[in-house]
């Protein structure tokens, strides 16, 4: 009881505070934040408005050298573990307490937009500069993180920064992943100046006292409603598989259709039977996608003779999400035995959902209140770094909306408004939690 | 009745000298041709034993350097038109005679063999060198023809030599064709170093007395059925589309089902399409097939927005192969409105059967009988330089069996046995039609 009252008093003292804060006019200036947005931006392989910046190629690097002189100038101070996750520390007034963090990533897949990931870590930047300038000492550090690889471009594994730190991905399973060009992580990330080992990247259970990530909502449902701020209640269960068929191909002239076993046929079936599946045993929340369909030898002129496709399966619930990846599965091997090619089907993941912490939630609707912003409570069917924070962390995620929901595109766009909002609803979530 | 009398003793005292050649030895030193043809292999772009050689890149410049000088060595005169079209002549007694012609291509489609093309342009060469060890001195010139581009790998146009020798594709049309890169026909052909100007190339109806080609079958049948020789009587009518579907893509887990407008969804109805329309309304002769699949932006977290197809379909029959082509179209524009995807489909080429000249023909199974070879008559489903060729002269093709009926695969084989007997029934044939 007692303990009860303390905490109630030290709440309304909290209160007290929190509103100190917004009279010394918690700002975010977004000018200065479009303008390192479009700046990183142009870290690309090519041409704007599309990007692509995929993990240690020349400008995925540039961009980090960028983003550390950035942090660096900001009066942070900057590490970098051994999978090139940058840390960016804002030392707090008891630095014997485990850290707040905040942070999202700045890679980008090929052809994709500005603002996927990058406002979670600019915006993370510009909310810890609002709170410096507003005055605000926090007692626990601050800590802003750029995560290594959260698209799945280079290596097909996404998260690959956080699901290190947080010990999902073991170090020497992280090491031999390799690229399309064979070349493993382990070298990648040497080559890339990455000094010291794989193994100390893990943080151990409750290195941070909370995580929280700002991000574009990626969908739809934001902006439809007219409100700004979305609190990130859940994060819906990803997983992937990889399939890849394989015939005898030949001449497209010389092969009767009776004779042929053409593994582009049975890549075509499966890609149907994922939308029926995830549709079909599913409900709203449940999506599956065929992102990735190589074809092999790729002549009009040629049977197909090697098929690769990429198969990505989301949903809130895990079990049902997981009876669509059989059906999927199944399915795979039924159509390539009908055709007479060879299967194989290897899951890429399967990621549980995640239940974001309650605590964050308040610190973010509340942070949203004081700053005259709507919020609504929402789940977030992407997948992001905050999955596998939690795992060490409580944590929860801060959605803006951007335009039509569009997202992995070059038409991605999120407004200044709306950029600014976030960041200032973020610095008054780091403040409540640092306190 | 005189005329036909005196054409009967010429025809009989032809035989005589025919027979004479054989005496004479018309051997071909398949050592010799094996050993270049090997050669000739290791101009590629890709780890043996696959090969890749597209039109005007290093290996293709590299080839056709080596090639000249074997032809050169050989005693022929060479010359290049303005698309690369390399001819090696070799004079005959009455230089006034329109040439008989005989060549292939050495263009090679991303992870091919050895054979295709390269044992008609590098037999043809044997079979000249044989006829010349062997004191034969032909009446008419006989020319041998390197073709560019056979294989439409680089500008998705297939026998580009050969079409604009024969004036099917017109010189202004070829000029502007352009590559992925957005490279022209023009610009690519002039950084090769072809001199001249494309609206040269094309020659006269009659420029040639008979063209004849030796190509492996890229079928199983000779093979099946035990037989060396092929004497081809018809080759099947080959056409192609380009098909687009374009579509919003976004996050793949940033959009419900119900929501989404996915081409690879159109693209794979209209890939089992194909198949299902070659079958139901061809017969045994008719092959449809999707050689080409491109998804972009390729990334297994992002629903695809822009997916390109190419369909090849063959048959015997131009206007059974026509319904097919129609009702692939239809169902192409149908898929794209279904779904809510922008749909385009473009003709890339669609060309008329060709019937073989039956006293090539009749010259092909007399060499082969000479020759101690079986030869059976049949078609030929795959797509040749002959095919245009027919425009400007009567013309056949000579084949042989190839391992497993299998092409456009590093797996292609042709013995250096069947390869010797294809020489030496080419070598026959040009004597006889050179006479």
């Amino acid at each position: 009881m007692l303990r009860t009252k303390l905490q109630s008093i030290a709440n309304a003292f909290r209160d007290i505070v929190t509103l100190a804060y917004r009279r010394v006019d918690l700002q975010a200036d977004i000018d200065r934040s479009s303008a390192e947005l479009e700046r990183l931006a142009q870290y690309s392989d090519v041409p704007a408005p599309a990007v692509k910046r995929v993990l240690f190629t020349e400008p995925d690097l540039a961009a980090r050298k960028y983003l550390i002189g950035l942090f660096s100038n900001a009066g942070l101070k900057v590490r970098q573990d051994a999978v090139g996750n940058i840390f960016a520390r804002w030392e707090g007034a008891d630095s014997s307490l485990p850290p707040v963090a905040t942070g999202s990533h700045t890679d980008a897949i090929p052809y994709s937009g500005k603002y996927d990931g990058t406002v979670g870590v600019l915006g993370g930047l510009e909310a810890i500069r609002a709170l410096r300038k507003a005055g605000v000492k926090p007692r626990r550090s601050i800590e802003l993180i750029m995560f290594t690889s959260e698209e799945p471009t280079r290596f097909a594994y996404g998260c690959l920064g956080s699901r290190l730190l947080s010990g999902q991905l073991k170090p020497e399973r992280a090491a031999q992943l390799k690229d399309e060009q064979g070349e493993t992580l382990e070298a990648a990330r040497i080559s890339a100046g990455c000094a010291g080992s794989l193994a100390d990247v893990q943080l151990k259970q409750g290195a941070y006292s909370q995580f929280v990530e700002l991000h574009i909502e990626q969908g739809p449902l934001l902006e439809q409603a007219g409100i700004p701020i979305g609190a990130v209640t859940a994060i819906s269960a990803p997983a992937a598989l990889r399939v890849r068929y394989q015939g005898p191909g030949g001449h497209a002239g010389g092969v009767y259709m009776a004779d042929r076993h053409d593994p582009l046929l049975a890549a075509s079936q499966l890609a149907l039977e994922v939308e029926a599946a995830a549709k079909e045993l599913g409900g709203q929340e449940t999506v599956g996608t065929v992102g990735v369909l190589d074809v092999h030898p790729r002549a009009v002129n040629s049977i197909p003779r090697d098929v690769l496709l990429e198969i990505d399966v989301r949903d809130m619930d895990g079990p049902r999400r997981d009876r669509v990846l059989d059906r999927i599965r199944q399915s795979a091997d039924r159509f390539g035995a009908e055709r007479r090619v060879s299967a194989t089907v290897e899951e890429i993941n399967a990621d549980p959902p995640v239940t974001c912490d309650e605590r964050i939630i308040g610190a973010i609707e509340q942070a949203a209140a004081e700053a005259r912003h709507k919020c609504q409570r929402m789940i977030s069917r992407a997948y992001h770094d905050t999955t596998f924070m939690s795992l060490i962390a409580p944590v929860s995620m801060i959605f803006i909306p951007c335009r039509n929901g569009v997202s992995h595109h070059p038409d991605e766009y999120a407004s200044p408004e709306a950029i600014k909002a976030g960041v200032e609803v973020l610095a008054g979530t780091l403040a409540k939690l640092a306190e």
